[in-house]
C-alpha cells in the first residue's frame, strides 16, 4: 500500500509553524509497513485542494489529511474532500450534541461556525471521534482509495491516530514491514562515525544505514524490510551488535531514549543521587533531567549560579578562586561541583561553567569554552571542552556533555 | 511570482526528523511578497524527485529545493535536477579545491564521495557558496522558471538563503508584498480571545486575523498584502493598536519577542534583578530566561531544589512548613521566593512549586496545580494556578505564568 500524506493550512505555507503532523504520521506508516511517497502541503483553497487530492488519488492508495477541520470560513477539508469524491455531506445531529455539550462544559454557548463539525459524508465513512477537541475525523472510501481526515490541532490528531487509525490500518495488511531503529552515539566526530562503520555501510542493503547528526548527538539509523516485525527485528538486532562492538560506550542509547533518561535509569540502578551546580547552561541541565518522570528519585536540584556573587553565596565558591581564576575556569569547575555535592547532600556533584556566548569571549577564553567538574566520594576532576555554534547549541552540547560524564562516571570509565 | 518548496530525504518521508527548512523558506517567501502554493516532500527517489520536479514546473514559476546534495550515493538531487532539465553537469575544479581545502583544516583526506559536490551545471546556472559545508547550492534557470537547490542541513541552508538566495529574489520585483505580524497574549483562554477580537475579525480582509494557540500563549496574526511594506505596515499598526486597546496587557509581545526577551527587556530598563526557586520546573525558568544573551545583567541565577531536604538546605524553607503544608503549598512557595531573594540578594525572588505528573498527583493536590510565590521588598504575595496537559505542557505554562507574575509586577499591575 502506498500512501501521501497532505497537510493542510495556510499557516504552513507562510511558513508559521512547522508541520510536525505529517512526521508523526509518517512514522507510524512506516511501522505499520507503508511506503509514503510524497508528502504535500496546501493552503486553505479549495480549488488548489481538490487539485492535490486528485494527484494524490493518482499516485497512492491511502490518502491520509490533517488540518482545515475547524469551525471557521477557512476550514475547507471535509467539504473539499466531499466534492471531489461527489459525496454529499450530512449533519449528525449525534455529533452536534456532543459539541454542545463540550462548549457547556466550559459555560460557552457553541459558537455557530461549529455546526459544520458536525457534517458527515453520506457515504462510505467511518466516523472518529475527538476526545480533545470538537472535530470529529473520518475514514472515507471510493474506488478502493482510502482517505482519513484529521484536524490539524497536533494532540488531537495524534490521540486520534493512535485510537483509530492504527487499528483500522492494521487491518489493511500490507504485505512488507519498514522497521528503523536508531542508535545514539557521544563524544565522536561524525567523520570519525562514518568512517567507523564504512564497511557496515557499503555491505548492507537490508537493513541499511544512514547518519544524521546534531551537535553533540549522532544518530546511526538501521532501517529493515521484511515480512514480519521478528524477522526485522532480528536483522536490525544483528547490525546493531556489530555496530556496538565497534562503537562501544559511545553509543549511549537507542530509539525514544535520551541522554537524560539514560542516566536517570543508570543512577536508579546504582542507587546514587545526583545535583548540578550549572553557570553557562542556565538550567538546562535541571530542565533535561526533569523531563523524565520520576527524577525525584535521584535529581536533588540543580544551582543555576549565573551571578558571581551567587556562585559564592550559594554554592561557597571562594572569591579569591572566582578572582584569581575567572568563573570559567577548572578551578571554580570544581569548587562548583564540590559546593553544590556538600550543599545538597547528593552523591554525584557536578558542574558547568563556561562562555555561551555570543559576546563574552576573549581571546584567552572564546565562546564555547566549557569547564566542568565532577565530584564523588573518591573521584574529582575537571574536564575542558570547546563546543561550536550559537548560543543555544553550545548550551545544549555542554548540557549533554554534562550528563555524559556522569553515564560515563557510573560505568566506570571516567578517567 | 508563484513558488513552490520541495524538501528532499528519505528521512523526511519516515517522519524521523521534522521538516523546518520548508517553513523557514516558506517564511522568507512571504516577507519578499512570493506566494507559495505547495510544498512537497520526496525522498531519495530519482524517478520520484523528476514527477515532483515536473508538477512544479508545471505549476510554479520558482522551485527551491533543500535536501540531496551530499557525498552519498543516496544523495541525487542534483543528479535528477540535470536529468529533467537536460542539462550536463561539469566539475568545477575551483569548488573541487575549497572542498579539499575544508578537509585539511580537519587534516583529514576527502572522502571520494566528496568529489561530486564539485560538479556544477553546465548552463544558465549560479554558484551558491557553503560557508559552513561541502554541498555549494546552485540556482538554475530554464524557459524562465527558476530552480534553487540548497543542501540540506538547515545552518547551511539558511546561511545561504540569507546570504545570496534573498538578494537574487528581491531582483525579481514581486507585485505584492505580504506581511505578518504576530500578537502573543496571555491569561485569557483562546475562545475568550476570539470573542474579543471577533468583530475585527469578521470585518477586516486587510489584515486578516487568525488565532493560534499553544499552552499559555495565544497567537494573533495579522496578514496584511499590499504594494509596498510602508503601507502593509500601516495597513497592520492600525488594527494592532484596536487590538491592543481591547486585550490590554494581556498582550505580552510581538514577533520574535518571547516572555524571557520581554521580562529581560523590562528588567533592564528597572534596573531590577531577579533570582528564582524552582521545583516542578526543574530549571526550565532558568534554562529560558538564559536563551537571551546578556541575561546576566538582571538573571542572577535560579535554585533548582527538586528535593525537600534541599528546599531546606539551599533556600532555607522550614521543614515545619514542609511538613505541615507539603512541598506543593502558598506556604512553602512563599518561603521558597523569600529564601532565594535573601540568598541570591536579588530584588525579586520568584518560586515555582507544583505536581508536574503524570505521577505524584492527589484528589486535594492534582496533577497540574502550582503554587508561586513572589517576594520583593514591598511585594510578598502567593499565587495558586491549575495547568492542564502532560508533563511538558504543565511545566511550560508554569514557566510561562512565572515570568509573567514578574512581568506583571514590573508593569505595577500585579495584584
Amino acid at each position: 500500500m502506498k500512501a501521501e500524506i497532505i497537510s493542510v493550512g495556510t499557516e504552513l505555507l507562510l511558513g508559521q509553524i512547522h508541520d510536525t503532523n505529517s512526521s508523526f504520521i509518517a512514522k507510524k506508516l512506516a511501522l505499520l509497513g507503508i511506503d509514503v511517497y510524497f508528502k504535500t502541503v496546501a493552503g486553505d483553497n479549495s480549488g488548489r485542494l481538490k487539485k492535490v487530492f486528485k494527484l494524490a488519488s493518482k499516485r497512492a492508495d491511502l490518502i491520509i489529511v490533517s488540518g482545515g477541520l475547524g469551525p471557521t470560513v477557512d476550514d475547507i477539508t471535509k467539504e473539499t474532500l466531499a466534492e471531489f469524491l461527489g459525496y454529499q455531506l450530512v449533519l449528525d445531529n449525534k455529533i452536534l450534541k456532543n459539541i454542545k455539550n463540550k462548549f457547556k462544559k466550559f459555560k460557552i454557548k457553541m459558537p455557530e461556525g461549529n455546526i459544520k463539525q458536525a457534517l458527515v459524508f453520506g457515504e462510505n465513512c467511518r466516523i472518529l471521534k475527538n476526545k480533545l477537541g470538537t472535530a470529529p475525523g473520518f475514514i472515507v472510501t471510493k474506488n478502493k482509495k482510502i482517505y482519513i481526515i484529521m484536524p490539524g490541532v497536533p494532540v488531537e490528531m495524534k490521540e486520534m491516530f493512535d485510537k483509530y487509525v492504527v487499528t483500522y490500518l492494521k487491518k489493511q495488511s500490507p504485505k512488507e514491514i519498514i522497521y528503523s531503529r536508531i542508535l545514539k552515539v557521544i563524544g565522536l566526530p561524525e567523520s570519525q562515525v562514518n568512517k567507523m562503520i564504512k564497511v557496515q555501510f557499503e555491505n548492507y542493503t537490508n537493513p541499511t544505514v544512514a547518519l544524521l547528526a546534531i551537535p553533540a548527538e549522532i544518530k546511526i539509523r538501521l532501517t529493515a524490510k521484511g515480512k514480519n516485525i521478528r524477522s526485522v527485528k532480528a536483522d536490525i538486532r544483528k547490525v546493531e551488535k556489530e555496530m556496538r562492538n565497534i562503537l562501544g560506550d559511545h553509543v549511549f542509547g537507542a530509539d525514544e531514549e535520551t541522554m537524560e533518561s539514560v542516566l536517570g535509569r543508570m543512577l536508579v540502578e546504582n542507587k546514587k543521587t545526583i545535583a548540578f551546580a550549572e553557570s553557562c547552561t542556565g538550567g538546562l541541565v535541571g530542565n533535561r533531567m526533569t523531563e523524565i518522570s520520576g527524577a525525584s528519585e535521584y535529581f536533588l536540584g540543580s544551582m543555576v549560579c549565573y551571578a558571581n556573587e551567587v556562585k559564592h553565596s550559594v554554592l561557597g565558591v571562594k572569591n579569591q578562586t572566582l578572582k584569581k581564576f575567572g568563573a570559567v575556569s577548572p578551578e571554580t569547575a570544581l569548587e562548583m561541583a564540590s559546593g553544590v555535592k556538600k550543599k545538597t547532600g547528593a552523591d554525584i556533584g557536578l558542574s558547568i561553567t563556561g562562555i555561551a556566548g555570543p559576546t563574552g569571549g576573549t581571546k584567552q577564553k572564546p565562546v564555547g569554552l566549557v569547564y566542568m567538574g565532577i565530584v564523588t566520594g573518591r573521584f574529582k576532576k575537571s574536564y575542558k571542552f570547546m563546543f561550536y555554534g550559537n548560543r543555544n547549541m553550545i548550551k545544549f552540547q555542554a548540557s549533554q556533555y554534562a550528563m555524559n560524564l556522569a553515564r560515563r562516571f557510573l560505568l566506570g570509565i571516567l578517567e
